[in-house]
């Protein structure tokens, strides 16, 4: 009798934001590995943005279809192997999308190797997330003591990594974030040197105020109107724009206008449309240097977890309505 | 007594298309240079989009106020010499403006350096439009064999340069240029492999037939729709975006918005905001390759060239209307 698997699978395309009738439960029948191929079972689901960006066919990666399994990030756990590089009992990082069990042929799968920090941190400050922020900040962003970063979604798993390495090469760092409540974490955790709380601030005056030259480094994971404003005005002669993510229209079918891009030849930017998988050369002397940061005690993160499959859709809906504080996590079992 | 010397100043600064009225003619007394300067009479006078820039605060270079000289590329001849770089007699590339005579401390000034070709090259193909293409492409746009170039304006000084160069390197080259006559021209003498009218054509639909997979370089001088159209639908994987100049909005007082930067992180391209002046360390091979090329027949130009120093704000607002052909140049004197 066959291995019966629990996913979740999409009911509808989602329009807007996401709602809990566009998900839905299902079992399957778990598949044999054949020759080459590994069986995991998802210990740790990851869930971030991008995820709905495929969703409506605005990413390279697949678009899923009505009744398919969206994508997803996970920690998981070898159970059987009939591939030679990855054995029983092997905890990895791959992308198993929202389900229990899965066949991969290893490609694109990582080892977890977090050192002495729990194993969850591997999906973020040590995992995607933590790799994103170093390869795009010493890769074409060039950070150098003295630049002057700013970070958009500064308390994400993404940004508040960007603060904290940024800081640990002695440069100062500008945050921005969705409340209060996110702005104090940033400033105790994400090593921010001021924070604009988007909600409240003026972004535009509280730039003018904070930057009188304007940004070397602009780290975007929103787009929208911080980005309108940011490279209309605030981006300083040689800077550097990193485009991680546009989480402000990642919900929208039909995506707005953006900045006009005079201001980018007037300032002689370079606005890079990052990718952490062009960036694999990298992986290695990021993991080394991350575990060794973490040991030291440089690096803060907080995780948002909760347990279940079940609690998939509604915890994903809170992480694209902006609701989430810290790195969205799915426990489907116990480690 | 004083030379006497002729200059163009600024009635008032231009709202929108630029009018006659805007400019008006003015003698003025030439200076003695002191030590360390030269003073130069003007023999051409290149016109060029970015000065109608600088009118509305919007470039790099400085802002002239009502009353002032409008800037301008120069070739000019040293009349009265105190710095020992410069020699009477001497033929400079120089940014003197709409002016007869000028004063330098021989910053930024090159001695003429056209081989057998006609002096004015030095403002053209020889000059500042043919290093900027040749710069962009061979520098931030990394050129290759094969890679499919598509030139806004491909018809204008720098438009056509970037057709010629790149035909060179054995790419593909598509153009895009306003009416039938410079498309024309533009697939007889900028080496394009097609040419797509923007006056005509429907430039999406067009793109779509021409390149399955987008371009590899966009080497823009217009902005405005086109770059909208091409950012958001015709960029290939890793694609080269070269902001060369926006043509379209120099005068427009308040600029219009841009493409949304979404496609920009999904093709993981890289927009440079460009600037030729950045490239100082290119020169010397731009002048070898190029005074090369054009002694083996492999460049070709033509130019808008009228007599008289009075005739600037006509020549300059025909080439703000989109209205010339060529490089617009006036001649203020014989050679």
């Amino acid at each position: 009798m066959k291995l019966k698997g629990t996913k979740i699978v999409l009911n509808s395309i989602p329009a807007g934001i996401p709602k809990k009738d566009d998900f839905r439960l299902k079992e399957f029948e778990v598949n044999e590995p054949v020759d080459g191929q590994f069986l995991a079972e998802t210990i740790y689901l990851a869930l971030d943005p991008y995820v709905r960006v495929t969703m409506v066919g605005r990413h390279f990666f697949s678009t899923p279809k009505e009744g398919e399994v969206p994508r997803g990030s996970t920690i998981s756990r070898v159970i059987k192997s009939r591939n030679s590089n990855f054995n029983e009992g092997d905890l990895v990082v791959m992308e198993s999308g929202m389900q229990s069990h899965s066949i991969s042929d290893g490609k694109e799968v990582h080892f977890v190797k977090t050192g002495s920090a729990p194993v969850t941190t591997a999906l973020g400050i040590l995992g995607m997330p933590g790799f994103t922020a170093y390869s795009a900040l010493l890769g074409p962003a060039k950070l150098k003591k003295d630049d002057l970063v700013l970070v958009s979604a500064a308390s994400g798993a993404v940004g508040s990594m960007v603060g904290q390495i940024a800081s640990i090469y002695n440069a100062r760092v500008i945050g921005i974030a969705g409340g209060e409540e996110k702005c104090e974490w940033a400033m105790n955790n994400a090593s921010l040197d001021a924070c604009i709380d988007r909600k409240k601030d003026d972004i535009d005056q509280k730039l003018t105020e904070l930057s009188q030259n304007g940004v070397d480094i602009f780290f975007d994971n929103t787009g929208g109107d911080i980005q309108n404003i940011v490279l209309s005005k605030h981006l300083a002669l040689n800077s550097r724009v990193i485009l991680s993510g546009m989480i402000s229209q990642y919900n929208s079918n039909k995506p707005p206008s953006g900045p006009n891009l005079g201001n980018i030849c007037k300032q002689r930017a370079t606005i890079y449309g990052f990718v952490v998988y062009d960036f694999e050369h990298m992986r290695e002397s990021f993991v080394k240097d991350a575990v060794d940061w973490y040991e030291k005690g440089l690096l803060n993160y907080t995780e948002d977890l909760v347990f279940g499959i079940e609690k998939t859709p509604a915890h994903f809906i809170k992480l694209m309505k902006g609701e989430n504080f810290g790195k969205t996590i799915v426990q489907f079992m116990d480690l």
